[in-house]
Order: structure tokens, then C-alpha cells, then sequence
């Protein structure tokens, strides 16, 4: 089948680079602004050919995957909506759902069939030369089927990103997943700004981190012209999993005021214990 | 020479193999409460003779490593103190600096030289099947010498230390030891555990997290027996760090209330500065 890769960075090209391993025979067209990034894939072979032009590929794309930002994506709907082949899927790579959903569903010829995902697979550097198909393999996919969807191409898309080394591909509603990337990835990835940036710049601190510190601010290389978008998409869910984490905060911290152990201990042992629900393991006897 | 771990769970089994690893032809014993523990080491030849009572060994000490709770290595100078040998040569691994030190320097007998230190190194999991010297490799340490220690000691502690695998040694005050670990160690378990302990259980979260989740809450995986006094001991410190942390976590969560894209682009530049300076990259042009 005929797939175009809108977006040739970073996630589009490791797109392009599993799709190649996963065989299947496909001819791979990608559309990007940066015509070195698409001349570098062609001599790769990573795509059979490159366009900046959206209306000189999309009309002959079975499967198209929107690896862009999220009014990127609106953008191109709202231009080439009546370029799309009658029976198209597409797809896109969005880390908030409900909005964009929305957004996009209104504007949508009816043959064409958008089935909205996410991959949630590393990202943290930006540009087609950090793109690897590794990172998909064992890592979770999130879809969020709606009303719009037919069931066979839900099955069809489940089958082609499974051949793509994910592990777990699960069908939620976008309400939910919403709510859990809010928790999961959103809220992480506010922990980590407030946290290296409270670090007094004076101390030289890389000096004296051990593993801790370093896990906990991996995720800071973060791209500054997406987040903020996806953060007020979402505001809602995420702003209630700010105040959760604060509570419990706020709660240990005045355990450590006052030197209450008991308290502590129990936060601690519960820490513990989702630790090893988390990670599928025995807790053991301490 | 001599050397006597006492305790000989993940930290003290990490240093038996370290320096057997590094040679040095050294004759390596272990106090533990665990025969177990001792009589498996002393198998896998790790040490030559496990004790379990300290006076039994003690007198032959030239090189003493504490690895075990602080309250422990209290406990033991207290009881012990007459068995040193003169010039013995005795430090630990415990977390937080101040007080420990000024507790047990003023039991110490005037000719055994106590230098404190800390192994930079991951220890989420208790005891000595756990232990592995390759936790040490690359490591940074920490070692905060006092007025009492003399110059030589610290320096053959140095060598001693750079030959089981660590990278850096850096010579700084107990204050200073104090303030900075209580950021990137203390701190970011305290954010930790609140993280994970955060998570809605009904949700089954497990199910879409990615690598960010999985990075934050690592190290959540902790020892509640320990950990409460080393936050306790250090509480000045941590509570400032607790406190500078909410400040950058409330400004964050204002801007997305208020949609505030300027500042919250600001804060996320800054935070991907940050990252590049603690990993000596270069920040690339966006």
C-alpha cells in the first residue's frame, strides 16, 4: 500500500525506519518543509520519495501517519480535505486526544477514516538524525477509537503498528486517555521542569548527582514550542494530577517538619509497594 | 591489610567484590547479624571470615566500612570504641553528613581516624544478592574529611576508592555534603514517592505508561527503615529544597491555568538549557 509520513522528524522518520524492517513491501512517501531531511531519506531508502508539497502525494496515500504538531495537523485537513482517496486511513501521533479529536472529526470528508493514536515511545531529541525504530519496540500504544471508526480498519491499524515492534496496543476512550497521559507523561514532564529548575545554578551540581537526580530530569530536553500546547489541551485532567501529586507532597513534607517516622514509613512502604505493582513484581518481606 | 565491612548487605557486598575485583591482595572480613549471609560470602570466597560478633574482629581492623543504618555505626562506636586499633582507618556510606559526624566524633578514640564518605551509587534493592561492584563503575563519591582526619589517611582513602571503579572524589564540607544531597538525592525521592503515591490504584496505570513514569518513580523502590532518619537528620536542608521546588511547580502550573505560553516556553527552554549544562552537551539552535 501506498503510506505517506507527514512529518519527517524524529517520530515520522523512526515511523518510516520500522515500516522498512516490518517488510510488507509498502512504497513509503513522506512530506516535510525541510527538503535536506527528505533527500537524506531518499538516499537512505527510508522512503521511496520526498515531497514538500502535500497535494503532489496525498491523493495516492491508502494510509497516512501525521507526525507534526497537533495545529499542523488541523492545518492540513483544513487545506487538502478534499485531496484525501475515498477510504483512506489516517492517523496521527498526538500526546492529548480529546481536543484535537474534535477539532478534526468536524472537518473530515465522510469516506475518510482517521483513527487517532499515540505511540508512547521516547522523543526527547528533535530531527530526523535522532530517528530509530528501537524505540518502539516493547513500548505501549495507545489508540482512541470513536463513533467515526470502522471496526476493520481499527484492526487493520492494529495490526500494522504491532508489526512495528509494539508491545501492548490498547483501544481507549479519549476521555481516559486524556486523563491517564495527564498523569503518566504530562504530569512527569511538569515534575521535572519545576525540578531542575529549582536547582540553584550556582553549585555546580552535576558534580554530586548520582542516578536519582539524573532519572528524574531525563525527560527536561523537552521540545518548548510543542508542550505548552498539548499542557492546556488538557488543562483540566492535568491540573487535577498537579494537585494530587501536591497533596501528597505537602503531606510527607510535613512528616519530615515533624519528624513524624510513622507517617513517613507508611508513605514509603506504600511507595514500595506500587513500585512492585508497577513493575509486575513480589514485594518482598523486609 | 585488614579490612572489616560491617554490614554486609547490598553496599557492603558491593565493596567485598570491588576490592576483590581491584586485588591488592587485601584480607577482607564482614560483621553481619546474618550468617547466611556470611557463610554464602565466605563460599564465593567475596570475604575470608564472617563475624557476627564485633569484638571478635575489631582489633584487627586496619580499614573499617560501615554499611550499615547510622543509628548502627552509633551504636557499635559506643560499644566498641576501646577494640580499635591505634591508626585504624574507619569511614561509611551513610547519606546525610552533620550530624552523624558530630555525634560520633566526639565518642572516637583520639588516634582512630575517622573519614566520612558516600558512594554515589544505586542501592534501591536490600541485600547481599543484590550486591554488585558494577554499580560502582563510573559512580561519583563523596567524601566531607574534618578537622581530625589526617592528610595522609585521606589521601590512601582516595586511592583505595578510585581503585573499586569510581570516577570522581570529591573532597567537600559536611554542609555543603548536606545541602547538595539533600537536592539530588532527598528531594527527588520526596517527589518520587509523592509521584507514585499520587497515581489513582482503580486506573490500573501500568497499562499506558511510558518511559517517563517509569524513569520518575524508580527510585520509589526504598528502604523505609532508613530513609526517615536520613530525612529527619537533614531536615533544614531538604525542607529549603521542598520549598524551592513548589515555587518552580506553582509558577508551571499557573502558566497553564492561564494559558501563559510565553512562560511556560521560558520555563521549558530553561529546563532544556539545564539539561544539556548537567550532561555537557551542547544545546542545539532550534
Amino acid at each position: 500500500m501506498n503510506i505517506v509520513i507527514i512529518g519527517l522528524g524524529n517520530i515520522g522518520g523512526s515511523f518510516a525506519e520500522a515500516i522498512r524492517e516490518g517488510g510488507g513491501g509498502h512504497n513509503v512517501y513522506a512530506i516535510d518543509v525541510d527538503e535536506e531531511a527528505l533527500s537524506l531519506a531518499e538516499k537512505e531508502q527510508l522512503i521511496k520519495k520526498g515531497f514538500t508539497d502535500p497535494k503532489d502525494i496525498i491523493p495516492e496515500a491508502d494510509l497516512i501517519i501525521f507526525a507534526v504538531y497537533p495545529r499542523v495537523i488541523v492545518d492540513i485537513i483544513d487545506q487538502y480535505y478534499s485531496l484525501f482517496r475515498d477510504n483512506a486511513i489516517i492517523t496521527d501521533v498526538t500526546g492529548v486526544k480529546r481536543k484535537i479529536i474534535a477539532e478534526i472529526e468536524e472537518k473530515l470528508p465522510p469516506e475518510v477514516d482517521f483513527i487517532f493514536g499515540h505511540p508512547m515511545a521516547g522523543r526527547e531529541n528533535r530531527g530526523l538524525k535522532y530517528a530509530s525504530s528501537e524505540v518502539f519496540k516493547g513500548a505501549n500504544y495507545l489508540i482512541t477509537p470513536t463513533e467515526r471508526n470502522k471496526k476493520e480498519n481499527i484492526e487493520f491499524l492494529k495490526g500494522f503498528i504491532k508489526g512495528l515492534g509494539f508491545r501492548n496496543i490498547s483501544e481507549i476512550s479519549p476521555e481516559f486517555h486524556d486523563e491517564v497521559i495527564g498523569f503518566t507523561s504530562q504530569l512527569a514532564h511538569v515534575i521535572a521542569i519545576s525540578l531542575i529548575n529549582s536547582d540553584d545554578a550556582d553549585r555546580n551540581t552535576k558534580k554530586y548527582t548520582g542516578d536519582s537526580y539524573r532519572d528524574l530530569t531525563r525527560i527536561t530536553n523537552i521540545n518548548e514550542k510543542l508542550w505548552p500546547e498539548l499542557f492546556i489541551m488538557n488543562k483540566d485532567f492535568l491540573q487535577k494530577h498537579i494537585d494530587d501529586f501536591t497533596f501528597q507532597l505537602e503531606k510527607l513534607s510535613r512528616a519530615i517538619k515533624d519528624e513524624d517516622i510513622a507517617t513517613m514509613e507508611e508513605m514509603m512502604t506504600e511507595s514500595r509497594r506500587r513500585y512492585h505493582d508497577l513493575h509486575d513484581l513480589e514485594m518482598p518481606d523486609q
